[in-house]
């Protein structure tokens, strides 16, 4: 049996990072550039005011205070947007807005709280100014030609933020994967059917990972079903690849049943890796490619399918599109146990649970009932805590590795 | 002065839950139930095996092992999808693949690994079957009419299989408010115009709002710019709200600048609530409503305007969509600081931070100078640390509280 290491480096070494798109910015969001972006001018543009108040020169300000202001004759006003028309000479303020550009001859500005109106187009500045008080000079952020973004990185609303002030109404990103999700079983009834007849039972697998695949980031191209049938199935696959998906995923039909299709059609159409992984929940993971769509046979109970979805296909879902090493995989912390774990060698086990942060660190407890086939074991789960392989069980109290799939 | 907290809890009160609507499965993700949701049937719906083996009476076995097996008959089997079409007696084993319903008259599985093919039509069973052995009973995790999954809960993938599973096609889900963002000053330049003139600058906050807006789950109604005038200002304000808004967020133009229009629009369209919040960055902000449409005049300074964002218009529209507490506002944990961080009282500072998970716990490390007009202090920040009112200034080592904004 593989280590579920071993089986994630060799789903990683075929899982290629996808070509790059143009897209516009709004649209770029939670994608990764596929460029480096350069700064069009230096940042600020120009030299500017950080605050609403007077351009003075420094010098004309030493002796003010508010019992002894100074005054200044008021020439002129400059609001963002606009130029000043008027150089600053000795003797005289121009009003600047926020954010407008500093009048020539002017080296410092003065607050309108640290000013008092005059008579007759006069101010007040009721204390000294230090030259380049409250000034942004130009550049002082960025300079023109500087890399502001490198490629690689995810754009969330900074990201877009800085590529706008960069002028990039269009930009380079990775393309996202296009996943087909398919459930496999006579036994499988959709959404779209009345409750099921004695026998059958309602599909939850084409639906969950349909969502999982929208969480990683990845495009679903297509959610369907396919009974245990090998022409049905090869079908099926046939039917994904032609219409443009970049990766499978099934569900169901990879045991070692009689009416075990995907496994025999998979080795048809392409090429087929199967795996027994040293883990429990989902031992039994077909995987391969037909052509250049890789290929995920994901066991069918429903946690299965979701425990070795998160492990296996997401990793590799998000290096296709692009995200960096410390975004594909989850992160993994250090929890204390808040109650025991029972569990028998020599397979891994990833249970699910839901850890808290409290003042010790984060706390975990299992969802309870761990069968594979509860979905509702997942119910909160924001955590899955890794069971060594050759443990006999985790007591209260001990400290656990697990991965944090979200944090509330 | 008004704290952060008066002012988030003034906000919250006027922040209420939007209606409700009818939505796909699919398109349900995300979203929050308005509904609660009860199961079709028992689950699972009948006994069925958890293995491929065989269905025996557990009388038959006791002797078994791999030196004396017992051989039984093999007088059928049982795929997923099917009904066992004979009663098991003793003496007799029916093949019966996973998830496929128990026979009638069987009381375990025997899995096929612990079996071995016999001559003509007999199967020998190495060990023997404990009563009950490898069978999921009908109802064992859910009873039929059980509540699955009550009104108010977020919906992710385990929610969706649920969802699937009690069948659920639709499912009615809290509307999502509609966000028209709109950056304002004469200064600014849309990315879908040449490189600014002196004087102007490129506008970010409206793309970066934009951005945030579809990162707190709701959505971008709409994305304008509106100069410095007093017309052009209502005649926007009117639209977002004719056109539907549930809520306006703008940028810029509520300092006490002459030529800011924000607050006497809303002032004469609806209720202003101006607010002076003891924080940096970010002091000024109007707060209040047009109609129903709730209303954020956010202060133009880019870092400002998302910080103020993220403290006060984001719990608001996860507010509106549903969210339960612990999904609106974001995780606070302890940092240690990594770093000196100066600060002046009175105001309550937010820094921008880079948060890691290390061996010893979360350590924090600022972006760097913090200007609030630097767009790049933002870059990779993933947590804001609260610098109390009256500190004197944090030390390198020292434990403080921040706001995860997302654990890398």
């Amino acid at each position: 049996m593989l280590s579920v290491e071993e089986a994630l480096a060799g789903i990683l070494a075929q899982s290629n990072r996808l070509p790059s798109e143009a897209v516009s910015l709004m649209e770029a969001q939670g994608r990764v550039l596929a460029e480096a972006i350069t700064a069009e001018c230096d940042l600020p543009p120009f030299d500017n005011s950080a605050v609403d108040g007077y351009a003075v020169l420094s010098t004309d300000t030493e002796s003010a205070s508010s019992d002894t202001p100074v005054t200044l004759r008021v020439i002129g006003e400059v609001v963002a947007g606009e130029l000043a028309e008027q150089q600053l000479l000795t003797g005289a303020a121009i009003r600047v807005m926020t954010g407008a550009p500093m009048p020539v001859g002017a080296d410092a500005m003065v607050m309108v709280e640290d000013t008092r109106l005059g008579g007759g187009n006069t101010v007040q500045i009721l204390l000294p100014a230090r030259k380049h008080d409250h000034i942004r000079f130009r550049g002082e952020e960025v300079r023109q030609g500087d890399t502001v973004l490198t490629e690689g990185t995810p754009i969330y609303s900074t990201q877009i933020g800085l590529l706008a002030r960069a002028g990039h109404g269009q930009v380079r990103v990775y393309r996202r994967p296009r996943v087909a999700v398919i459930s496999t079983g006579d036994e499988l009834i959709g959404i779209e059917e009345p409750t099921p007849p004695l026998g059958k039972i309602r599909d939850s697998n084409r639906y969950a990972l349909g969502s999982m695949v929208q969480e990683a980031g990845a495009i679903l191209h297509s959610l369907t079903h396919i009974p245990d049938d090998l022409e049905a199935t090869e079908a099926a696959f046939r039917q994904c690849v032609d219409s443009g998906a970049d990766v499978i995923v099934t569900a169901g039909g990879v045991s070692v049943g009689d009416r075990d299709y995907v496994k025999p059609v998979l080795e048809k159409l392409g090429r087929l890796e199967f795996w027994r992984i040293a883990m429990k929940p989902g031992k039994p993971l077909a995987f391969g490619q037909i052509g250049n769509t890789l290929f995920f046979g994901l066991p069918g109970n429903p946690v299965s399918a979701m425990v070795t979805f998160e492990l296996f296909a997401r990793p590799a879902l998000r290096k296709m599109a692009g995200y960096p090493d410390n975004a594909i995989m989850r992160p993994i912390i250090a929890v204390t146990l808040s109650e025991p774990i029972p569990h028998t060698p020599p397979r891994r086990e990833y249970a699910r649970a839901i850890v808290t942060l409290e003042q010790s660190g984060f706390v975990a407890t299992t969802t309870g009932n761990q069968g594979s086939s509860r979905l509702s074991s997942m119910m909160g789960a924001n955590a899955l805590i890794v069971i060594p392989e050759y443990s006999n069980g985790l007591d209260a109290g001990e400290q656990a590795q697990a991965l944090l799939l979200n944090l509330k």
